[in-house]
């Protein structure tokens, strides 16, 4: 906690800070802030000690440090608690122990890298370390599990918006799960769900997000926020950005119902309006036709050159070629 | 597995067994066969030592062991794992660790009591020790979740179905998850759901059943085998019908879809053609009219005075008086 608020202090300058100065600030000895700057050195904090001038912060490290994700973040319920790992298998399975221990709604778990991160039907999602954002977050919202579709949709709106806030750039909808930008995917999302028959207990909503991969280290179809960009991207800018767009279009649902979600979706939605192929996985039969809408529980309406409307809840979609 | 091996040669001796016999059949000494015939004692099997004669099971204790549960049971896939435990706070907390460590599919948590029994919503289970059956089966389904509800209803068939069987009596489904007999309670319940938005991970049925109880140690409403029938009845068939049941109707739903569900919980529904009131805990209004069908996805329709059908997923509900 001293090293947070030494951190701080030395944030909120722009110039060097005295050792009398936090000294005195922070109740504690001059020595003992001397072991503290040691500590943020070691976790990687550059931090310049000048002589008669004291202490300057001159740059923070890439990582995702819980300190660091709450610094300004200015949520009220979205990663209130945060749990950082260097490494995890996967924070979705992490994820699950916490919600098993009955972690509060908006913990979030994060991992600078994953050594079995996986996405929808247990495929794989490279996470090499520092590379990407990887993060599985808790919420229970008090809706029936019919509806718990409804959190990948506002999850997939939270990172379009997010990366146009940041980036300036229009990301797409793939239906369900995938962000894309000129039809590479960015990120993936993966929804879990725990729940009584009547009641959601806990959802956990995982996304990886391709920041600074290059695309050869990337599965086919995959890109990354710099090959996008051509610069390297600041990861903890992104994933802040990603928590609170997350937090406002979660208490529009809860405050204001779905509506608002179904249009954020289709604004930024790639699959409505095009031709698609699905092999879905409840049906044998394939599916083909025009995506028109989704619904109200996250389900995909496609119009089949019958004339018939089907609602699809799951599967793998393909965008046929315009 | 010897106690188990003596019982099942007891068994199928209705005479005296010479120690020598089994002895030979088994390959073991005298002198272990007598320690064995005192573990079996201690479980609470009553088994008489006759000189020259050797030995005979004059009874079986009145309890839920696994051996017991399977001998005749004839099940290949339900109950092929047993887990049995005297007390547990609550089968179904502990099915979903065995969850957590990806017990497969059939694997059955039985206690003789619980101190936290739970229903829907929370609400308590009254369990008390070796009056009722309380068990959490887990079974892991290939389907969406959307269709989860489905399971309470091949439950409640099961239930119906194997008491019907054992008692000769008609017992009655009360949409969504309770027995009852002469509009009182049986037996409930709880379906619970790990899933990702396109497939199930696995399904919790937790069933209790008051058996012995008298009608006064139960909750306003409730009642008992025992108290229906005027005699004491034997927990381990009921048991053991229950599963063979749940077998039978959950294969059919695998092999052969929903409709051969559906029409049997039309057969043993007390809520179907019945004038219902609701207090959804999704919407806030209240729903009244004639309950006319179940979907395929376990919602109840009903009619409502104005000719519109509601589609009803949640809540409880209230059977007018006719």
């Amino acid at each position: 906690m001293v090293n947070q608020d030494i951190l701080r202090i030395l944030k909120s300058n722009l110039e060097h800070v005295s050792g009398e100065e936090i000294s005195s600030g922070l109740g504690i000895s001059r020595a003992a802030i001397w072991k503290h700057i040691q500590e943020l050195k070691d976790l990687g904090y550059d931090i310049a000690a000048v002589p008669h001038l004291g202490y300057k912060l001159l740059s923070s490290p890439d990582k995702l440090l819980p300190w660091e994700i709450k610094h300004n973040l200015k949520n009220r319920l979205i990663a209130r608690n945060i749990y950082y790992y260097e490494s995890l298998p996967s924070t979705m399975d992490k994820a699950a122990e916490f919600v098993s221990s009955n972690a509060p709604e908006g913990t979030l778990i994060i991992a600078e890298g994953q050594t079995k991160g996986r996405g929808r039907m247990g495929r794989a999602w490279v996470s090499p370390k520092y590379k990407g954002i990887y993060f599985s977050l808790i919420i229970k919202p008090k809706i029936l599990p019919q509806q718990a579709p409804v959190l990948t949709l506002i999850s997939a709106v939270a990172i379009c918006r997010a990366l146009k806030q940041q980036l300036g750039i229009e990301f797409q909808i793939k239906w369900p799960n995938d962000i894309l930008v000129n039809n590479k995917k960015i990120a993936g999302i993966l929804t879990e769900l725990s729940a009584e028959m009547d009641i959601v207990h806990a959802i956990i909503i995982g996304a990886g997000i391709n920041v600074n991969n290059t695309e050869a280290s990337l599965p086919d179809g995959g890109s990354s926020l710099k090959e996008i960009t051509g610069q390297k991207i600041n990861r903890l800018s992104i994933l802040q950005s990603i928590l609170r767009c997350f937090e406002k279009e979660y208490l529009q649902f809860l405050e204001q119902g779905v509506e608002l979600t179904l249009s954020d979706w289709r604004h930024f939605s790639l699959t409505l309006g095009r031709r698609v192929k699905l092999n879905t996985n409840d049906k044998r039969h394939q599916i083909i036709g025009e995506a028109v809408d989704i619904d109200s529980e996250g389900g995909l309406l496609v119009r089949l050159d019958s004339g018939l409307t089907e609602r699809v809840m799951a599967g793998d979609i393909i965008h046929c070629k315009r």
